[in-house]
This record gives structure tokens, C-alpha cells and sequence, in this order.
């Protein structure tokens, strides 16, 4: 196995040295492409290169490893290194989660394999659990915590008793966040990170826009004050499920008993659960970011290539349901700053109220459809969190 | 595939009723050996024999299902089954635990494939990930709650706060342990499962009997006190590591703190942690007892016959590390009842050291292979519980 890798960051770095320490793996990394070709790197600079033809047309190398930031770009180097037949690996969850259709369509004219573990929950083999060992089974339900920054933000803030922007100085400084965080605080990332895991899960192609997904950033220390006193964290979870023959997904801020298993969910760790008719709650704890983590799911990616292993979307290929989010209903807490910021008409039933100075919350019922177009919802001053049904 | 199937008791009734409600898996059904011919039965009586021969003998069968409690009877249907090219799925893990190289050479004999995914935590994907997902990882260390009677009962004490005897009871009555539940209660039931796991994590073949396990039948109200009053609570742990080129194992309660995510692993659930160089932790929880959990696991083998689906065990063949406890030590909590009961020699220190009337404990460092020999172990009213490196 002779791999050409795209981008030499943390995680590159990572894959050389592990793939030189493993006795399983027999591949070597022959080339990589990098952007900045005057940067101090710790190879011999026949490596490197700057032109992707170096890799892509060289007949020697048949696995391209895209480990670079730029979706778009990314984009440009998988589907090129799967129409010349090279088996590629990738970890770029935006990228996939917006070209899911396409990228099925190259894999079946070209017969080539793209492998993506490491794109979804980092080291957890979410995917390949859903597609080999799930395939049978009565699966209802997938959902849990996929965004490591916004984990390391909300378990600083319960468990340190800081602040959000505290949290968020400290998520960034130690090199969770990116200086503009929005991806990861406002749910998006874990957003495209379920999208491919509808794919993966219930067969279904579902384009992010499609989903709504409400972040962490406008919680305050009322709605963390709110949780303690009832004996609760918070933390942002993506679900999706499938009632009658419907695939339903959304990403909500939501709150748990410090006695579920997702609150011993720390830090960058990420967690999946996923429920059937036939084996109940399963759960899969891991570290969710880091280069490490990604690294060994970009490692068995490369392993897994030995036996010719591909995905074969059998849910697709089977299924009879779609995304279909019109009879949907959560139970959520929305805190509001004043009288007619938030409209009643737009709940189903309204079980509580409570109303101070510059604080208000109701806890009701609202259709999911109603609740992802309603204007209140971007406001400032409006927070919402999802609760357990009554 | 035609499936035939030996037992038909609750995971047998309920794989019959998942096989003909899930659309994914075309598998049938077509004889099922039973022993006791004049019990009630919810098919045909043509689908039934108390005759071996007529299933194995049946070129149309190219499936057995092994699903019977005698291990001795499991493993002559598996063999037979094997030596006639069938493809064979069991749960059962005595059988399997003391006959793994046999088990071995047969499948490398005949070609045929032995799946047994339900013998180990029941519906967790353990020994499908051990083979196909870390298989290049640097593994390091495997280890979990491996038992689900014992992990009731423990449960009941700490979060209701009963006694052992009435948690045994309740466990009874709720079917989670049998009437002599020695093979659970003493920790025989997890050692087996961590032999299997030893095989497929790290590549050596483990006798039961080389394997120390300690059981929770003699923890009493004072070790309970002594657990709680610092935060935690006690589960009992099955474990096997890799230091060097050597292999440990072993499966003794161990003290772990309520914010730990074992002490959210309640009830009948199991857990499964793996440790890597690249990785680090990884956790699959789930039901790891029951009719359905286990009937899931079985299913999956079944699924997975369809692509011609056999353990590679990689790691055995690629191997050059053995089981070796000579230099493995661990950190104790020992409670006995008089002085003199447990040897001061048998430890390389003892940290502390507490008298009461008729309650005595220590802690301290012991090597797993002296602690295996010492005639104090098995004394009544010596407890033993394993505590975090100090």
C-alpha cells in the first residue's frame, strides 16, 4: 500500500509516526502535498510537493489520505483520486456531510473505496459498527455527543463553575476551539456529523440545511443555574430516529441527570448511543477531537483498505423511509428576556411559566417544523434546551 | 441460508420472532433439536427433534445456531457441525472459554466459520471491533463489567441499600441469576468472557484455570461503609493488559468513584473500556444480559455469515507476546476478621493498616501471582477489593 497524503498537519504527523511504530499495517506514506512549502518540516524535502498531479497521476501510489481544512478543496482531491480509481480515506466531516450524494455516485460508477470513520466522533467506529453490525438490527434511534469543543466548554462551565466566555477563552487556548468557534458552539459540526450518520444509520441523504441545529452560545447562568438546582448538566446533543416509516434529526442543547451516563461524558469525549428494538441502549465512549483520536479512525480507515473493505450502504439500498420531520415534537425550556419575545401561539401546550425582571422561561411543547422557522428562536436573550418527555 | 437451531428457550423463542420481523436478514429457520419433546412448544411439531443427526446430517442446513446451557453437549454439536463444513453461531461462553484452541484448529481444519459474538457482554460488538477495528491500534489494555448478575446485585446495594443476601434474592426472582449463582457471584461467568477476549484483543490463548478470579460473594456492610464514605462504589472488574510482551489478566472488584462512567453502568448493562497508544479510552456500553441482548449479538452473526464473515484472528498470528503474570502487581484493599489471618510477608508494603474489634483492613501492594497462591484468599471473612495505583 503506497498512500499519498494531502496535508501535514497535527494529524499527518500523527498517521507517519503510527504507521511507523505498527507492525499490522504494512502501508507507507511515498508522497504528501502541502500548501506552504516553505515551512520547517521534519521529512526530507523530497516528500513534499506542492502540485496534487504529483500524487493523483503518480500509477504507484493507490490510496490518497485528504487530511487538509478546505472543504471545497478537499472535495476537488477525493472525487479526482476516485475517478482515477484510488481508494481514498478523508476525515472532513463538512465536506462529506454537504457532498454525501455525490460522493455515493463516485464510489459506484468508479468501484473505488472512500472511508470516513474518523469524520464522525473521531476515534469511535461509529460508522463502521452502523454499517457491519447494525445492519440487521431493529434500529430506532442514534444520538448523542459529537462535538468536542462545545463538550469541553459546557463540562468547564458545570463542573469548574466558570463562566461561558471563560469557558470559551479556555476551550481556545487549549486548542479546542478555533478563534472564530462558531461551527462548533452554534451545533454545526455536530450537525454534519449526523448527517452522515443518517446515511450510515437509517439510509437516508439528508443536506444540512435541512437541519436544525441550535447551539450552546446563548446560554447563561440562569439556564446553568436552572440545571443545578434540578440536578442536571446540559449538553448539546444530535439525534435522529425513525417513528413509523419517518427519519427525523435535529442538534439541541439538552438537559441531563448528573447520574446519566452522558454526564460522565468529559471534556473532548464524545458519546453514541444507539437504541433498537431487539438490544435496547448501546453506548460508545471516546475521545471525539484531537489529533490522536482522528488519527487511529484515518489508521483503520487505511487498515480496513487491506481486505478491500468499502461501505455498501445497505440501508440506502434496502430502505423505504424518508427525512420527514412534519410530525415531529419536542419538549423544550425556552428562557426569554420579555413580554412577547416568544409566541404562545406557536406551542402546542404550555406546562409552565415563570416570569422575573429580565427573566422569563416557559416549558412547553412545540412542533419541531415550527420551531426551526419561528423568528424568536435567533433573538438574543432567547435560549433553548431540550427536555425529556413528561 | 437455512438455519438449524440447537435449544429453544427465551433467546432461541426470540431469534425466531427477530428472523421473521427484520427485512434485512432472508435467514430460515428449518429444524430446531430440542431435549425435552413433550413440552409445550409455539410451532409445529414437524419442526421439531430430540435427534441430533437429523439437523447435522441435513445437507439443506448450512447454519447451526448452538444455543443449549451444557457446555459438554454445545461443544460436540459445534465440532460436529464444524467437521461436516457448517458455519456455526454460539453464545456460549463456558464452552467456548475452555475450548478456544480446539475451537481454532477446527475453523483452520474445515474452513468453516465459528462466529460467537453473543458470548461476550452479550450485545456489545466487542469481539467484531477487537478483530476489525483494533486491529493496527497500539491496544493496551481491555477491561470492563463484564457480568450482569453481579452488576444487579451490586447495584441494588449501593443505590438501594440493601443487604448482599436480599440483593441475590432480588437478582433471583428477576431471573438474573440461577439458584446456585456461584458462576456469577464469584466471578467465573466474567473470567471466561475476558478468556475469549484475551484471544481476540491480544492474541494469546488463556486457560480458565490460569486466570485468578475473585468474586463479590464475600463483600459485606463494612466494606460497603468503607466504599461509600469515599464517593464510591464497587464493581467487579475483569481485566487484561499488555506491559511489555507480556500479557495479564485477572477479574477482581474494584472501588471506583461515582463520577467514574462505570459506576453509571447500572443493572444488567455491561461496559467495555479499551486503552490504546493512539486512542486512548474507548467505552461500548450495553445490555450485556438477557434473552434479547444476547438473541441481538446472534443475529448479527447470523447477518454477517452472508458476506462469508469469519474471525481472522490477526493477532494470534501475528503475535509474539504470551500471558505472563510474573511481573504484575497490584494495589489491595484487604479486609479480614483477626490479626495473624493475613500474612504481613505475603505483601511488598502495606500502606495502612486498620483494627476494630472484629473488623480488620489493609492496604497495600501484592503481586498477582502471590495473592493467586495465598491460602488467606479463600478464608471466610476475607474480602478483597482492587484500588486505583496510589
Amino acid at each position: 500500500m503506497k498512500i499519498g497524503l494531502f496535508g501535514f498537519g497535527c494529524v499527518g504527523q500523527g498517521l507517519w509516526k503510527v504507521l511507523h511504530e505498527t507492525k499490522g499495517v504494512k502501508a507507507d506514506i511515498v508522497r504528501i502535498c502541502i500548501k506552504h512549502p516553505d515551512k520547517q518540516r521534519p521529512l526530507a524535502p523530497d516528500y513534499f510537493t506542492t502540485n496534487p498531479s504529483d500524487i493523483l497521476d503518480d500509477p504507484e501510489i493507490n490510496i490518497i489520505v485528504e487530511l487538509i481544512d478546505d472543504a471545497d478543496a478537499a472535495y476537488d482531491i477525493v472525487s479526482s483520486a476516485l475517478k482515477k480509481g484510488k481508494a481514498v480515506v478523508s476525515a472532513n466531516k463538512k465536506m462529506i456531510a454537504h457532498r454525501l450524494p455525490e460522493l455515493y455516485a463516485l464510489q459506484n460508477e468508479t468501484g473505488a473505496p472512500f472511508l470516513y470513520e474518523g469524520s464522525s466522533c473521531a476515534s469511535i467506529p461509529i460508522i463502521r459498527n452502523l454499517e457491519e453490525y447494525y445492519d440487521n438490527d431493529l434500529l430506532t434511534s442514534v444520538e448523542g455527543i459529537f462535538n468536542g469543543t462545545t463538550n469541553v466548554i459546557l463540562t468547564k462551565i458545570f463542573e469548574d463553575n466558570i463562566s461561558f466566555s471563560e469557558a470559551l477563552k479556555y476551550a481556545q487556548k487549549h486548542g479546542f476551539a478555533e478563534s472564530d468557534p462558531s461551527l462548533d458552539v452554534d451545533g454545526f459540526d455536530a450537525k454534519f456529523k449526523l448527517c452522515i450518520l443518517l446515511l450510515h444509520a437509517f439510509g437516508v441523504f439528508v443536506a444540512p440545511e435541512e437541519v436544525l441545529n441550535i447551539g450552546i452560545g446563548r446560554l447563561n447562568d440562569f439556564d446553568i443555574q436552572y440545571a443545578k438546582s434540578r440536578g442536571q448538566v446540559i449538553k448539546l446533543i444530535a439525534r435522529c430516529y425513525r417513528e413509523g416509516g419517518r427519519i427525523v434529526g435535529y442538534c439541541i442543547p439538552r438537559f441531563v441527570p448528573v447520574g446519566h451516563h452522558y454526564a460522565t461524558v468529559r471534556n473532548e469525549y464524545n458519546a453514541v448511543t444507539l437504541e433498537s428494538a431487539f438490544s435496547e441502549h448501546q453506548t460508545f465512549l471516546g475521545k471525539g477531537a484531537g489529533d490522536k483520536a482522528t488519527g487511529s479512525a484515518v489508521l483503520s480507515d487505511i487498515s480496513a483498505l487491506r481486505y478491500q473493505y468499502k461501505y455498501e450502504y445497505r440501508k440506502f439500498i434496502q430502505n423505504g423511509t424518508s427525512f420527514d420531520t412534519s410530525e415531529a415534537f419536542l419538549r423544550i425550556y425556552v428562557r426569554h428576556q420579555y413580554e412577547g419575545q416568544v409566541k404562545d401561539a406557536d406551542f402546542i401546550s404550555i406546562e409552565e411559566r415563570y416570569a422575573a425582571a429580565d427573566t422569563r422561561y416557559w416549558i412547553g411543547h412545540i412542533s419541531l417544523q415550527k420551531l426551526q422557522k419561528t423568528s424568536w428562536l435567533n433573538d438574543h436573550g432567547v435560549s433553548v434546551v431540550e427536555l425529556a418527555a413528561s
